[in-house]
């Protein structure tokens, strides 16, 4: 153990950082690797790091250790550096990594051990509990799971102090600084411009046809995929991609792990999600490698996260920039299976809007009014409003006013997504947040390089990658998510450039 | 914690051994998944485990609950069930775990924290140490790691209370009971017979052609294998198979995962190491999985370990019958590649023996020469009969002796293989003890079941697999390696069975 109170610091929290990435690994493999009857063996070596991991976040002497440095800096904690010395910036660093463990470590000491075993078990009975109420469209059998996890998040933001602003705690756990007030504000201003959009497009005549894509030879989509993700910059010497259920990306620091599933017969899905899932692990890849374990290496939150997956896959894998360098690369792989397919009809398919019950299968105009309802529905459980008992109907009545759908039954409405099995209230205002600042960034880089289309239309992302790296990635959790924003693009967050990307790319398309 | 003692040490255990299984699967991904430049931080994850391990394996409370249990049964260590009365079976379990616990216990506590990093360190160094000698074929800039390599094992043996048998207890480590004294009367009377059979197939005129297997696809090779390993018996719901730099097996009870690598030229290597590995991975798969973590679920040690290797590749897998039923499948997979190989080709292609001067290359009956070798030279220099400055010398001696070559430099003779620079005496002989046991199992099953051999030419194993699992696999660590043997044999431990499968198999290929 260093000898300097900082320095032991950052070891305990580099060491619960690499059990919790051992965790991570095992993970991962049990999505990508684990044989079919291994999985009760996998659980108890989960479980075990799950103990070590939380037994080396809580340990005491993190505590001691904080308490001792927060007395020097607290008053450096609003610091910001004059002159820019290395030792003023040094000392900045330490300030934040001084408080953000101490948010951290608050968060896992203050919850009493039972009561983090109480919801775990729940989670777990809850998932089940879905699983089967979502196979008989049954509401009513989730609905006590959803009755005690609401509970249990109550009684979790009153242990962290943050009394009876429940919601608000839940918010803050995926993008700190944000609260239900603020996303009202944007979700009414952005409502109040998507909903015409949206409806001006369902009464277009134009329809995308991604019915003509069959037969792409998986070992080609492969071959494909790893040109553009290679391209976009991820660097394949600290990660792989590899295929599961479901796509998702995973690691930390030099070993970062995406994984996608292929469709002979739907190549732009593979495509896209993958795309996505290299959003994240660009950003992943571009925190400070040196700085992994303390929370100056460590990504500033889900909706900034977001915000990269879904500038990657949307304002620039969507842009006629992007396929007039890959359009050609694209029919070179799959020639017969494209030969009647025009660029028009490709270029279309890419940018597909039709509107759908279900949110992960939504095109990226339609999708933030599906999390727009959520969000709201989630506001008024919290803010008693609305008891469990009521939501599969105010779930209904509020899709028919967004989407202009109702769900035929609560399998595709109200108990679709997993996330409410698990507790994670709080979460999907995160996909929103992401939009919006991945359009506000957007902007801004656009504005700063008026090159970009041309970098793209060359196969080159370099320009927009150093962007992101020096503005974003590269700043780890020094700040909150909106003064992060403000910071990279001189203004506050506001929904009008997600408002405005979608009129750009949409309306010539679909509105002509 | 459970109340009852016993439990108790069940409980440590299993923690140290499910750590041991989380360590594993990190060793398997960094041979099969991992990035080009994640090594560091995998020496990282790996470190932190190995210390994990360490501290859960060394628990004082294992110690005291050891002392308190030892008491009671300390006249149950060599009981033998009379009635079989669950009960009394159970005691009897009990004692082996107890038995065997404090043997693992005082192997980690016995030995000073400090003295465990030299020899870490070392051993690190050794390696890169090695690798270089090895490239430039200069013993002389190994040689003091090796020096080096001899001390620490003689102060490790003394530590564990070993006296100055410091050789018996490295062949110990590998082979619970076996000391030099055994393996030199097995291996003299083996060289006896050996030598001149290998001999006589040297003079024969009768070669086999390997340089007629081109063009094997990978893909369909994968399907061969996957169907020869599946009737093996070995358990695709339980394990895995992937591609690595070098074949190994790893893993514990329900997910057990072997490697291997495909060359399109030389598809029988990949065959055999293959079942070889499937051999290992079917001993690790009938270990009783209820009994996972404590001894009586753990393999009996490495030359039993090995005995289950070789059996499948070689008494079974280099058959007749084995071929009988393989050959039209193999056949059918690579229709142009066999067409012009006849049968006999084939199968004495399956069946080659020439002689070569690196250990890992050579075919089973010249194998064991090259363990005889090694066990002769650590046996010296440990007995102080040869210095390390005159080991290369006493090597080209000795390999001129038994193998009829001499090597070229020190690349193809003493530095060839890399065991000695991690300090890994009393390895080697493993192998051909394997080799013996192998061949001892095998004479006695088909004493057993004359009807073997019909199973095989209609592609059934069960019935030997189901042998192996009540008298080997389902034994655990219950007896000693040759207590083992004659149980299961009702002989004891002697090479005239290898002599007479090698002479049985070789001499109507090479001696008609």
């Amino acid at each position: 153990m260093p000898a300097d109170s900082y320095e032991r610091l950052v070891t305990h929290l580099k060491r619960a950082h690499t059990l919790g990435t051992v965790a991570g690994l095992l993970g991962w493999d049990e999505q990508v690797n684990l044989p079919a009857d291994s999985a009760d063996q996998r659980a108890e070596q989960s479980a075990l790091l799950a103990e070590l991991q939380h037994a080396a976040a809580t340990a005491p002497e993190i505590g001691d250790l904080l308490n001792q440095l927060e007395q020097p800096v607290c008053n450096l904690l609003s610091y910001k550096p004059a002159g820019g010395s290395a030792e003023n910036a040094d000392t900045a660093d330490r300030a934040v990594v001084i408080r953000e463990a101490r948010k951290d470590y608050d968060r896992v000491v203050k919850l009493p051990a039972d009561f983090v075993a109480e919801k775990a078990r729940l989670s777990s009975a809850a998932y089940h509990g879905w699983a089967a109420a979502k196979t008989r469209s049954d509401f009513s059998a989730f609905a006590p799971f959803l009755e005690k996890h609401l509970a249990l998040a109550k009684q979790e933001a009153a242990y962290l102090g943050w009394g009876d602003r429940a919601y608000d705690y839940a918010i803050d756990k995926h993008d700190p600084g944000m609260t239900a007030e603020k996303l009202t504000a944007l979700f009414t201003e952005l409502k109040a411009g998507l909903v015409p959009l949206v409806r001006a497009i369902a009464a277009s005549p134009v329809r995308a046809r991604t019915d003509i894509f069959k037969g792409f030879p998986i070992a080609e989509q492969r071959e494909f995929l790893r040109d553009v993700t290679e391209r976009l910059g991820f660097n394949y010497r600290r990660g792989r991609i590899d295929v599961s259920l479901h796509p998702f990306c995973e690691g930390s620091g030099a070993d970062i792990r995406m994984t996608t599933r292929f469709d002979a017969d739907n190549p732009l899905d593979s495509l896209f999600s993958s795309i996505h899932e290299t959003g994240h692990g660009l950003y992943e890849q571009g925190l400070p490698l040196a700085a992994q374990g303390t929370p100056l290496g460590q990504n500033a939150g889900m909706g900034v996260h977001e915000s990269q997956s879904r500038l990657w896959e949307n304002q620039v894998s969507r842009s006629r920039a992007f396929w007039a360098f890959f359009e050609p690369r694209f029919r070179e792989k799959f020639p017969a299976q494209l030969a009647a397919v025009s660029s028009e009809e490709l270029y279309l398919a890419v940018n597909e809007v039709a509107p759908t019950l279900i949110r992960v299968d939504s095109d990226e105009v339609h999708y933030n009014l599906h999390i727009l309802l959520r969000f709201e529905l989630e506001r008024r459980l919290f803010a008693g409003e609305l008891t469990v008992g009521e939501l599969p109907a105010a779930w209904n009545a509020l899709s028919q006013e967004l989407l202009g759908l109702t769900p035929t039954s609560d399998k595709v409405g109200v108990l679709q997504d997993v996330h409410w099995s698990g507790g994670a209230f709080g979460y999907f205002p995160s996909y929103c947040l992401g939009n919006m600042i991945a359009a506000q960034l957007w902007f801004t880089v656009r504005a700063k390089f008026p090159e970009l289309d041309a970098d793209f239309e060359q196969g080159d992302f370099s320009r927009l990658l150093g962007w992101l790296r020096t503005n974003i990635h590269e700043q780890g959790r020094r700040y909150e998510t909106l003064e992060l924003v403000r910071r990279v693009t001189g203004e506050e967050l506001t929904p009008k450039y997600l408002l405005r990307y979608l009129q750009e790319r949409y309306a010539p398309l679909y509105l002509k």
